[in-house]
């Protein structure tokens, strides 16, 4: 199953909105076939490795099918792989994950059985939850899964008092970046970045067969027509202000503006997730200020941080995320580490909400009534 | 050499003011005998291989002696080790690291070579020079190698603005912390941190040979005579007030006070380094709050920073290190990171001043004229 993990992390910038799988087809412990499921519309992960048997005019019947998510069983864009692997017989089909979509839910996984292959389900869930975790929450609580990403200097900082911050972390650390920014459906800033850096956001320096949408917060619709972010492909602007004229300026730069529910006069975070939920985005990944960064913590909406630590110290600097003042260290906003890395001069620290991560945790794992 | 610096590690908490080192005598690839330097005063790495070799009945003349320092050839509190390794007639020494120490500086090597001996140094001198910056800080410079070491939440904070810090980080970090202590010398920290937390400083919950000495600097001399780092060994309270009154209450409490010069009413931090240095001390180990931290690193006395980090977010609270505000990002303290590992539910990461550590390292190399 870690094989078929390592392999489903391939489609890593490929398939959204539907999830990175893989499948391996296994007789007697010998690698028979395999495949990850392609762009949205095209071939999943089972077909794929189908395909890839027939193409070598092997027989899989009765050997073990390997699927990191359990296989769908409605029709979609494509046809149930259930189906496929039915013809296919297996004699055992071992799943990482079963699918909390409600059109699939162990529905699939009963079929298996019903057809009297031997099924084993949670095989390594939590591994394969993290090459998934978005389009699992966008299924479990209809939301996406929402990645901080900073970079700051050891000592918590990510810019001077003037704003100085180009640059903090290591041109590698930089382009390690893109990796996250290719894997997202969405990459997320805010009005504030915009004005100050006009940044483009797009994936570059990396080979992607997919750019992320782009998308910035702008509850006052400042963002100028001649913004760089505007270059290129569609971008979403989230407001709270209904102004056709502003909205009809920024169409013919391709942008589309999405007037959200205000909360204090700012867009409402969490609506703003639901819309993207509902708009099949399954990771967002926020490149955003401090101001924004803690506006997602306090709303709940921020899942992950992907932190760049540089080797420096910068004193009495712009902090990471503004957060108010706490009265008790059991307030403070807890996540866990995930994963830590060198990445040029730099560290890279990934971090995650434990609570979120165990409610998705338990949304793909076997149910005592299945 | 690498398997005679792992060694050397063993007398870590032992040796000093001694460097930690190791001597492995080796005869066709395999080792004979191995010996690492015990307390001071007691016998150094070379001569306890030599006694492990005589114990076992083994003859060593023509094998290869790996040695992770330069063998001294001054007589200290013991013999100088290069009579002893000329009495032992190897036909190689292997050395990682020259002594800076004034009293050998290759002397010792010069010995070898004239006895005919073929002598090779340099090898592995950075990870030689991990296991002693201390030593050969005070060698080369006159003072010791100074660690900060604090602990904060992932944004940079090491308490909350009402002063809640119990705890940031996890226990199994602050255990890891113990070993820390037990390596250093000096246990140093500030008469803010006496005053507010009245910490023992001392090092527990893990085996050590030897305590390091505790001290606290005191500008005004307003320690309490109750405070708890005074119970037990010896302490060092470093001070601009010069009382003799005051002195005499702390020295029934086996704490000296060591009057040093003023800057802007402060202890000044170069000469409280001058001063350690003559004292033989190699390492220090700093456990202070923001502001003697940031007056070390604004002084120049910082060589190395340990940093736990726990995932939390604490948002508007106190800093890691008081520094004034930065006109540019070049002004900023700047470091290499060294090591990074987790510990518990924290990380631990540890970082260093490239340009302090360079200035060591090539103190250990061979320098051409020799």
């Amino acid at each position: 199953m870690r094989q078929a993990i390592a392999l489903s992390r391939e489609s890593l910038f490929l398939t959204t909105p539907n999830p990175r799988v893989a499948c391996l087809i296994v007789r007697e412990g010998k690698l028979l076939a395999s495949g990850v499921t392609q762009r949205a519309g095209q071939a999943h992960a089972e077909v794929m490795a189908l395909r890839d048997a027939s193409q070598q005019g092997l027989d899989v019947a009765g050997a073990t099918f390997y699927v990191t998510l359990e296989p769908c069983n409605h029709h979609g864009r494509t046809p149930p792989c259930v189906d496929a692997l039915l013809s296919a017989r297996p004699a055992r089909v071992v799943v990482a994950m079963q699918d909390p979509n409600p059109l699939v839910a162990g529905k699939g996984l009963a079929r298996l059985r019903a057809a009297g292959i031997q099924v084993e389900t949670g095989v390594c869930a939590e591994e394969a939850l993290a090459v998934n975790p978005g389009f699992i929450a966008r299924m479990t609580r209809g939301t996406p899964w929402v990645w901080l990403k900073t970079a700051a200097s050891l000592d918590g900082h990510t810019a001077l008092h003037n704003g100085a911050s180009k640059w903090i972390t290591s041109s590698a650390a930089r382009q390690d970046g893109q990796h996250w920014r290719a894997r997202s459906c969405v990459v997320l800033t805010g009005i504030g970045t915009v004005l100050a850096d006009d940044p483009q956001l797009n994936v570059r320096d990396i080979a992607t067969p997919r750019q992320p949408v782009r998308a910035v917060i702008d509850s006052q619709l400042r963002i100028s027509p001649t913004a760089r972010m505007l270059d290129g492909e569609p971008v979403w602007v989230f407001t709270t202000r209904n102004d056709p004229d502003k909205a009809a300026r920024l169409a013919e730069r391709n942008a589309q503006v999405i007037v959200l529910p205000a909360h204090n006069h700012r867009v409402h975070l969490p609506a703003l997730m639901q819309w993207l939920g509902q708009h099949d985005i399954n990771e967002v990944h926020v490149e955003a200020g401090p101001i924004l960064n803690g506006a997602l913590l306090q709303a709940g909406c921020a899942d992950a941080l992907l932190v760049y630590l540089a080797p420096l110290l910068l004193g009495d600097a712009r902090p990471m995320f503004d957060l108010p003042a706490l009265k008790s260290l059991g307030d403070a906003h807890a996540f866990e580490f995930t994963d830590m890395a060198r990445v040029g001069a730099d560290l890279r620290v990934c971090a995650q909400n434990k609570e979120n991560w165990q409610a998705l945790l338990a949304a793909v794992q076997p149910r005592p009534s299945v």
